[in-house]
């Protein structure tokens, strides 16, 4: 088996189906070695996230074709929506699966964001493992101001893009391309339409403001829901585990006398994190993992094909 | 890839640890295209648990290397543990895999069954899917009275082996061969001595005795430990999940004013069981498995080698 990497796009549009469903397939008919593992759309963020598999080559030929096809499909200078961002393809990060290391995912992030700046004049930002300075190394602060605050942004000779012009693009603003680890995209709902509570409750897990370490929230209003929620990135799952915070996130919402609704993931989600919460709670003696079916299945199917 | 069937054979030693690795490697020494997945081993128990997985034929030649080693090493005469059993290899389950139907484990189970007759002159019941009675379906029935009570209990025709003579085997008693589904081998260990208490939990949650549909369950006694034990086979963890067991467990254990010290899974667990288990107390609104990557991978690894 070739080298593995999952590319997981954040695109702003996540109301028009056909929309949404067109830019989706836009990668797999530009690159057909990319495979669309998933996707998920969200009404109230009004936003999507992708998740792709592929070899190098042919995810930076699939992320082409989607930004040249979200470029004429979205506006952000009419888009709204709950979650911030700052592009038309907000962030494109590159994950390493199998047969794959960071190294090759900063190295292919570099190689996509030079791209994008070359063929759309698009101004890229390089963040996380790729990031060209520490304090673009947090999506959080590259997206501050969001797309309406970019202009004045970028007149900032510190917040010059690492490739393209220095203004945004007029309907694709700026978009932020990185590697990472893993990462869970998970939120708690609450029985409340407090945005309040959900932000108060944020700042409680988050590792900026006093939380866990690997953990980045905010509070997110759910107009269709009626509820609030809090949306939480998990950036290490293994040291900060999801068990972990969601008990949390259900004491201090206890403490507002709010209820827990439920939970959701966003996206793909390693294996081992559900097992070690299944471990956590049912106080599991060992890790589970060596003892699933499947892991070995898996094994045996990549061990067979090694060259 | 071929047909995969999974073959979990029990057998009667978990003390001698260069006795059980004999064994474990007996089956794959004798056929290459057997794996062994895991082996696990209990001292208070005195016995083993093998997985293996392989196609039809070559799990037939496996297992019967298997049962030819244990009938050399183990005696069943002096053989004392704390979980019941009949046999030197006690059990013997075929379950399906991948491309593989349960019609195809029975008809497995039978010609292993013969086979062992016929070899090794060893008495053999049909069990579960494989059963040619309704009470032979259930293993506690064909095990009551243990080794030390079968030769008389073989002198009720109603107790006539499926296959082989109507007395035991002097070393080996007698092995119980079927098909059945996936089934987790489960334990609660509790921190208390007295084993009345986990014999009372068990009690309430087997289905025998008004519990849940799908759990057997009995009490035991941990010696090396000072500890008891609910030891549980849940015969069907999609209708009877993991999780409720546990806080049932945990529920009637605080009633006797006892804490559950941890558990355990005893050879392997399909993935699908911790996920709903984390899924249940995450309070996950979506069954996380179609968002499982390695789910993805896996789903790519076999549709690549589909014939």
């Amino acid at each position: 088996m070739k080298s593995l990497i999952e590319c997981i796009p954040n695109v702003s549009e996540g109301r028009r189906e056909e929309v949404v469903a067109r830019l989706a397939e836009s990668a797999v008919k530009a690159a057909p070695g990319v495979l669309l593992l998933d996707r998920t759309s969200d009404a109230d963020h009004n936003r999507s996230v992708f998740t792709y598999l592929g070899d190098g080559p042919s995810l930076l030929t699939g992320m082409s074709a989607l930004v040249g096809a979200a470029l004429e499909a979205i506006d952000l200078g009419t888009h709204r929506g709950a979650h911030p961002r700052i592009g038309a393809v907000d962030v494109v990060p590159f994950v390493p699966v199998r047969n794959a290391t960071t190294a090759d995912c900063v190295a292919l992030a570099k190689q996509l964001g030079r791209h994008l700046a070359e063929r759309y004049g698009l101004p890229v930002y390089l963040y996380e493992d790729a990031a060209t300075a520490p304090d673009r190394q947090n999506l959080a602060n590259i997206r501050k101001g969001e797309f309406e605050g970019l202009a004045a942004k970028m007149e900032d000779p510190a917040w010059k893009p690492d490739f393209g012009p220095a203004s945004p693009h007029p309907k694709g603003g700026a978009t932020v391309v990185g590697a990472r680890a893993p990462l869970i995209a998970y939120n708690v709902n609450l029985a409340t339409e407090d945005l309040a509570v959900a932000d108060r409750i944020a700042k409680a897990i988050r590792h900026l403001s006093g939380g866990y370490r690997f953990v980045k929230a905010m509070g997110v209003k759910l107009e269709a829901r009626g509820q609030v929620q809090v949306s939480i990135n998990m950036t290490n799952p293994e040291k900060t585990p999801l068990h972990r915070v969601f008990e949390t996130v259900k004491s201090e919402a206890e403490r507002h006398g709010v209820a827990v609704v439920g939970s959701e993931i966003v996206g793909l989600v390693p294996a081992q994190a559900l097992f070690s919460a299944a471990s956590h709670f049912l106080r599991l003696e060992a890790d589970p993992g060596p003892q699933v079916l499947e892991n070995k299945l898996l094994d045996l199917a990549f061990a067979s094909e090694a060259e």
